[in-house]
């Protein structure tokens, strides 16, 4: 075929970039199994019934179709649907699944999903995200949600990233402070406002005059709730100064407080909560806590992240599963610090060292050399031809393998496959320092041995 | 919505079957890159042209549609599906990407595919596999032929598996026997020899004489031919016995002894490797090394894994890149063992340790216990609900968590919140045993902190 090209919104990254990657899965991977959280994995397909619920989404999902219809087609085939979040999902595995977990159940879930939308940076038609969810069964206690952004912190503080902030507010105390000033139409409300980062304020004034009923007053009163933003709980006293009261508004207050402050041990340089009562995030689903996560520099990529707390995740009828979960957009945070130079990969190969051959025979006690070495988990590969030694040291600059090692029969003579009648040496092409070495003991100084995951 | 039920073909795993799975998947990915090989994935999604061959594998594509063809659908949307194995886009990645890549390129690639295909045991619509190849630029060492197989009998040998045979052939050996004896369509003959799993001797000796223009006499020396196996290099007298002379026929034997020599240090009771003359592997694209993995007391699975040596694995018109790769069923293999009990998940969830709480005011205590454990690697999780200590005991015992830590406020007095007055137990609750502990020096006994991954 000719030489292909590449897909838009389908990015794929080359050897050394999956090595980043892969680190930070692990790396986060590694914080949420320290606080109990198991990994999942779902099908890529739903029913379409369970994704298509008639929002703006729908109109991304693709459907999967059989390429020619054949005898094994199933009514079954014609309805499935790639999933575009990981939550629809998820909700559907709890269902399905629910006499088989223990409540909470606390997850995390790794994978991409797809949405045909049109890719931008940032935004991909194929992305991977990481989510951790706590979901109860019909209950969950309000700590939860503390624990959830407590855990997103820690984990995205343990990453090589540019600064985050996540901006976090509370759906209770917005309701409750919209029904307090006496708007009618506070879902409306709720999804104007949330219009403010794309809208100036007047506009957004305007429309909630227009779409929600509110007065202009109304409206303005609005405006200075969603301009509150801080990095402590002095928000509490600035929304109490604007003179509304609801018993709603006071559990919201309260909940967006201690999220705050149960997050004030695990905040760092790195990673700083605030609140942002701007934040609504459109979903209408969520109930209480809702955040996003935005990246230093990167504000134009949007939120890298986000999540809250939702009442009923999922119901069967019969029984509400509430839940509470943070989803970090793995693909949109790392493509674009790929595609700046912020993130590089260190070396495309897991190889630490490239066994040098002399001569085509001396394979076997190459692959011998090999084999001690990676039975101390050095990884290491044989040359694939007896080049000249120049040639076999370039070889492994160009794969950015830091060592090559050299077994030379002893001239004491003996067998050449004999592991005893070889001398050895290990070169750091780096420094160009070599020294003798001895394949049962050597391993390479910890800083140069850091491997992809 | 009402309780989902599972979509047949789509597998999907419970969170201990996962921890099986990620293990294997740890324990593989480990194993590969000790010997240098490279992680990759691809995009899920392939242009038609590149899927579609014409052959028999064309009816099982899924293709993309979009739900809604909105403004935003291109040409290209309608002409996408969804890849059926791993090495198809790995042949479209390594030529799209060959200016990037230092060959040979040596990577590992463990990601779904999908195949519209009926679903029956071992035969899933969405099915994960594991493969390693090695590919080169213009040429490539025969060497690499062994050292696949070796890579890959290592990283099966080092999972929980019933015991493996890796029945091993080569294409040379075969073409040039075929030819020798003086059959004329050779191709026919490969395809029809490799029916013998699902037909009669006497069926496929008719066949070969009518499809591939074979006398009564050649057929029966082809399936002479293909009933020998042996677990040593005994097969190269045993063909010369059958007096057939071919220059191919030689490079064969060679190359399959060359195999079957290269991993006798890597064979145990766990993975045997196995001269077998009769796999032949109905695709045509290979050219030397053959062989197909399979699993005693599964042989109704067919093989669980397979591969060989490709002389043109791409090529984009100037340049051909030659590969030797084998591929492992992750799914086919582990989705029955697991339905049959031979592997099961011992724990659902990552924690070690419940830290059980006295009551709603003890939690930040005890998540300054828990925060204590996790710094040292010791995953856990804090008691939902201040319930009776029984009530918390049980709790973990059905999470399936080993140790529950409990806190008392100190008798000298104190505040509650000071880590220094608190004394602290933990119990595990497997033998009952309880004793004093403390969160900056505990750790679970080796045997019983086993993790998930």
């Amino acid at each position: 075929m000719p030489k292909p090209t590449p897909l838009s919104g389908f990015p794929e990254l080359l050897p050394a970039q999956r090595v980043v990657e892969r680190e930070v899965i692990a790396t986060l991977s590694r914080v949420f199994e320290l606080h109990g959280f198991a990994n999942i994995e779902t099908r890529v397909v739903e029913p379409l019934d369970v994704l298509a619920k008639g929002g703006e989404i729908d109109k991304e999902i693709y459907v999967l179709q059989r390429l020619q219809a054949g005898p094994d087609q199933t009514a079954a085939d014609a309805t499935l649907g790639m999933h575009f979040d990981l939550t629809v999902p998820f909700s559907r595995y709890v269902l399905e699944n629910s006499g088989h977990l223990e409540f909470p159940f606390r997850r995390f879930q790794v994978q991409p999903a797809w949405r045909g939308e049109r890719p931008q940076e940032g935004r991909y038609r194929q992305f991977t995200q990481a989510d951790i969810d706590i979901v109860g069964r019909d209950e969950l206690g309000f700590h939860h949600d503390v624990e959830v952004v407590r855990v997103m912190v820690e984990a995205l503080g343990a990453l090589p990233l540019p600064p985050l902030t996540f901006c976090v507010n509370n759906r209770k105390l917005i309701q409750g402070f919209y029904r307090g000033l006496g708007i009618e139409d506070v879902t409306t409300a709720i999804r104007v406002i949330d219009k403010l980062d794309k809208l100036p304020a007047e506009v957004v004034a305007a429309q909630l005059v227009e779409q929600a009923g509110a007065t202009e007053e109304q409206a303005q009163r609005c405006l200075e709730l969603a301009t509150i933003r801080v990095a402590d709980t002095s928000f509490v006293e600035r929304v109490r100064a604007l003179g509304v009261t609801d018993e709603l508004l006071e559990t919201g207050l309260a909940e967006l407080a201690a999220v705050v402050e149960g997050c004030a041990d695990v905040v760092s340089d790195r990673v700083s909560v605030e609140v942002d009562l701007r934040i609504a995030r459109g979903l209408d689903y969520y109930t209480g806590t809702v955040l996003e996560i935005f990246m230093a520099g990167y504000e134009r990529l949007k939120s890298v992240g986000g999540g809250g707390r939702y009442d009923a995740l999922a119901s069967d009828g019969r029984t509400t599963y509430p839940g509470v979960g943070v989803s970090f957009g793995v693909s949109r945070t790392l493509l674009p610090l790929m595609a700046d130079g912020v993130l590089a990969g260190s070396r495309p190969v897991p190889s630490a060292v490239l066994v040098a051959l002399t001569d085509e025979e001396s394979r076997p006690a190459a692959q011998r050399v090999a084999t001690a070495l990676r039975a101390r988990g050095v990884a290491c590969e044989v040359a694939p031809t007896p080049a000249k030694f120049g040639k076999q040291i370039r070889f492994a600059e160009r794969r950015g393998i830091p060592y090559v090692w050299f077994s030379r029969r002893d001239p004491d003579g003996g067998e050449p496959d004999a592991a005893g009648a070889l001398t050895h040496e290990v070169k750091d092409i780096r420094s160009g320092e070599q020294v003798a070495a001895d394949p049962a003991t050597w391993t390479p100084p910890p800083r140069t041995c850091e491997r992809g995951s």
